[in-house]
């Protein structure tokens, strides 16, 4: 088995139409990137998969939707805007950008934790050390400064106001401020979730490899609403659900593992994420945070709305404790096709590209191959028309049925079903399993439930 | 038949999570809304019945996921930076900002089409015939001046240089720009589209009518790149199926009617509105377009890459004409809520309200009741557990049977079961339907099968 690189998977990813630079025909826009059409299937059918596991199946979770544009006030009351930021210094010669914490890690090859030095202590080092700008190799650095994480814009209802607004950072406040929105109109009783997928953006400065860290990106994640004599408990139990659904979707144990935190923030019982070990190496896929009631409070302080809840039994009213788990859709997509990629040796010496997708979130579910154009076409179209009614299908006409099988393989399509003369006569066809590369028949009509059992997620 | 009004629909949709004020505790941020428990199922579903439709079942239609930021250029070649702006005039008492088009729209009833005349024209009417502030009456008006519909923010990777960045105000650039990657991964031939969902940012200042106009809103839409020859009949052919979608959805054809644009840009052949009969009138709901070459061909222009497409049959090489077809998932939700809600007269004099939608974009498919809570709820939990597999249920245990089907009723779930001793004993459930009140009694293993049938779309 040959090793799989993050090169490898960014040109697999441009090659086969799952994720090209954004505004690739303007040379690009740094660190985002289009999903293309295998990769937009993918990716929903990431966000499908954690919908119905952790909202669809679960009777104490409700989803919601909230806006990326809101009231400014939410991001005073989360901190954000007076702290989220990252310490930059700017390359007096070429004008670059970049992260002093960063820059020092890396030099010292992880030895120096900047995280605890002052920008003072930051320069000093720097200074020592001598180190020079990645981009021109010159040593000429501004100050350290804070450099805002939040992208800005502005409303402009009211004239010569600035009107500040934030893209949101996080989707969670989202669930904060709709708390108790949601759990007046569901009437649901602690401990229940409120959970969402949407979009969040960061200004980062030194963002990177590939889908790993861009400044537009999908989180999926829920907030858990609790006693708190019940935080730890729900805690573990989101720890172990959280790691049940990675290793369902495709990633094997092996390649997983809880990566508890050192520091807590003085509100938090406890934090930790799951680590996936890409092949840059064990990063984070997703986290789990013990929030204690910091969140709703901050929140009730700065609207001067009560958000304690109500016990109906016990009379009690509190301001509930929450309990966050997080997972970025870019990145387990990333994961995803880090995992399902090989580049497999065939007994006959020729080597073939696979992704080895569970088939729950496989782009296509088949692949419709009339074998012969001319007399296949009409009773492929009917197949096609047939099984799109239930799930995603390909259809490819062009090139040897090898070949159709290989761009198939490389797209990580579970099923190829080939239309030939015993399809027009009898009503049969062959269905290849991607992966076995084993070929059995099936009855026409008995197809659409052959492949809807296989993709049960 | 009550009448329908806007208002009674926001306050439906507040009492029982489908949409609340976005940022509500902190009284709002005007015209943003948060989709709440029931919402988000809507929404979504109408969603994946788009793109089941237009992409899952067409065989020539590709789906994209393409970033919300973009490089900046790609808003100069689409004409954005220069021309995208509304005339607007600040109050010099009380600040507030407005569009001038608009008041003077309002002010003469229709009877005057602000759209053609020039800012100097529109200072002079409104002088003339002596408009007022709407916010605090007073008559002292400052210059109209443009004022920029994208939203601005920076990047901020290069010392100095503002690096200025926009949300995008629509999502078909998205398309554009990935025409040929989408050409060149799939082996498309033309006519082909390229279809995509996602969410864009305008800076209105009037928005307003709840879901209808809203500053940041989420597409529906697909670009068909085809032969100019051809574009004529594929537009009227886009026209017929938008046309069937919204009905087929839920939509009635006594509601929906077809708008042709007077005016023409000058590189298109038609264009025109579908619109529906909202509570506050027939206004558009969606858009087919003809756009001739004029997006690929500027985006060649600006880009320096050519977009031609190589015809592999006739060796033709040429810019496509494009036929655009967008719907907003949001206004068409809006639309659904409007026309399904009723409230309903029954014989014995109460009033029901009911959300008649089709069921195969009802929030939740079936709603599990178990009849006794403490007899039932082990047999009740079971079924949610087992229906839940498959599509969304809601579990409802608190009040008398007949608040139970009310609360279902006024969020749209078509079936209700009842969990009682029957079920207990014989593993048979009474289903009850939202529309008809009726009741039917099923085997258990039949009910999955049954609800299927009655949600494909």
């Amino acid at each position: 088995m040959k090793e799989v690189t993050m090169e490898k998977i960014v040109n697999m990813c441009k090659q086969y139409g799952f994720v090209f630079p954004g505004s690739d025909i303007y040379d690009g826009f740094a660190n985002t990137w289009d999903f293309g059409p295998v990769g937009v299937e993918l990716k929903n059918n990431v966000k499908k998969a954690w919908w119905k596991r952790f909202v669809q199946e679960d009777k104490s979770t409700y989803g919601v939707d909230a806006g990326i544009l809101m009231n400014p006030r939410v991001w005073e009351a989360s901190g954000h805007v007076a702290s989220f930021s990252d310490p930059k210094m700017d390359c007096k010669k070429c004008k670059q950008r970049f992260r002093a914490d960063n820059m020092i890690e890396e030099f010292s090859k992880g030895e120096v934790a900047a995280e605890g030095m002052t920008n003072e202590e930051m320069e000093k080092y720097i200074e020592d050390n001598n180190i020079k700008c990645p981009h021109c190799g010159s040593h000429e650095w501004s100050e350290i400064k804070q450099f805002k994480l939040m992208f800005e814009t502005s409303r402009g209802t009211v004239e010569g106001s600035k009107d500040t607004v934030y893209l949101r950072p996080e989707t969670c406040q989202g669930e904060y401020v709709n708390f108790l929105n949601v759990q007046r109109t569901t009437r649901a009783k602690i401990p229940f979730a409120i959970a969402q997928i949407g979009k969040s953006f960061r200004n980062e400065i030194t963002p990177g490899n590939f889908l790993f860290r861009t400044i537009e990106f999908e989180q999926m994640e829920l907030q858990m609403f609790c006693k708190d004599s019940d935080s730890m408990n729900i805690y573990n139990n989101y720890k172990e659900r959280a790691l049940n659904f990675v290793n369902d979707i495709g990633l094997p144990s092996d390649k997983l593992r809880f990566h508890d935190h050192d520091k807590l923030a003085h509100y938090a019982k406890a934090a930790c994420d799951i680590q996936y070990k890409f092949p840059i190496g064990w990063e984070e896929l997703n986290g789990i945070h013990h929030r204690g009631t910091w969140d709703l409070s901050r929140h009730s302080e700065f609207s001067g709305k009560s958000l304690e809840y109500l016990d109906p039994e016990t009379n009690e009213k509190y301001i509930p404790t929450v309990i966050e788990y997080s997972i970025g859709a870019d990145r387990l997509t990333l994961a995803l096709l880090c995992e399902a990629f090989e580049e497999q040796e065939l007994e006959n010496g020729e080597t073939r590209e696979v992704m080895h997708f569970n088939p729950a979130i496989a782009p296509y579910k088949c692949a419709i191959l009339p074998l012969i154009k001319k007399n296949h076409t009409d009773k492929a179209t009917e197949v096609y028309n047939m099984l799109s009614k239930y799930f995603m299908c390909t259809y490819d006409d062009s090139g040897s049925i090898g070949k159709r099988y290989r761009r198939n393989d490389a797209i990580g399509t579970p099923y190829s079903i080939t239309i030939d003369d015993e399809t027009v006569n009898n009503n049969t066809v062959t269905i290849r399993d991607r992966d076995t590369m084993e070929q059995i028949t099936l009855p026409l009509d008995e197809v659409v439930n052959y492949i809807n059992e296989k993709i049960l997620f």
